[in-house]
């Protein structure tokens, strides 16, 4: 479960539980990130993401599902809340949203 | 119900099924207007958005949720791809949130 904390986000990070991470980058390099995990004979795949990168995080479904791995079913779909600590110390609220792809 | 077709976007447009579309505006202008349907005694509110105002949707549920309406559930949350069509004719997909929020 090595995970690259150093960057949270910016990379399609991606976890031993096969969970792609979306941050700024383009969409597509997320699609393909998700891909990889379906092509070594993954059967799920989780999708990450908080803050503005939630809507980029339905995106990346949306295409997969459109264009690339048209069986995959949207397994779960769950949202909520994390505290982040600011550089000031202060805490702040940001939503996340974790979308899970299956296949048959 | 009336419900004002000339502006799609940014304001809390409401229609008879207890509907709130996220746009540009404060999340808590939205998050009033969940509010409003509850407090008129609707039992459920649906919250949906479009592009890049789904995490907008994202966060006027979590607010909702974590500081006015505590007993409310997450009922539904679905995901979809919409047409639209450009100005100039071109066609562009378009990522779509829709979440159900339930009182008990």
């Amino acid at each position: 479960m090595a995970e690259e904390k150093t960057e949270p986000e910016g990379t399609p990070t991606t976890s031993g539980e096969n969970v792609v991470l979306i941050g700024r980058k383009p969409i597509m390099n997320y699609v393909l990130a998700c891909l990889t995990f379906f092509n070594s004979g993954a059967k799920q795949v989780t999708i990450k993401a908080r803050g503005r990168a939630i809507s980029r995080a339905v995106d990346t479904v949306e295409l997969l599902r459109r264009a690339f791995v048209k069986d995959a079913a949207l397994q779960k779909i769950s949202i909520g809340t994390e505290q982040v600590e600011r550089t000031e110390g202060q805490k702040s609220n940001v939503s996340t949203i974790e979308i899970t792809l299956a296949k048959p």
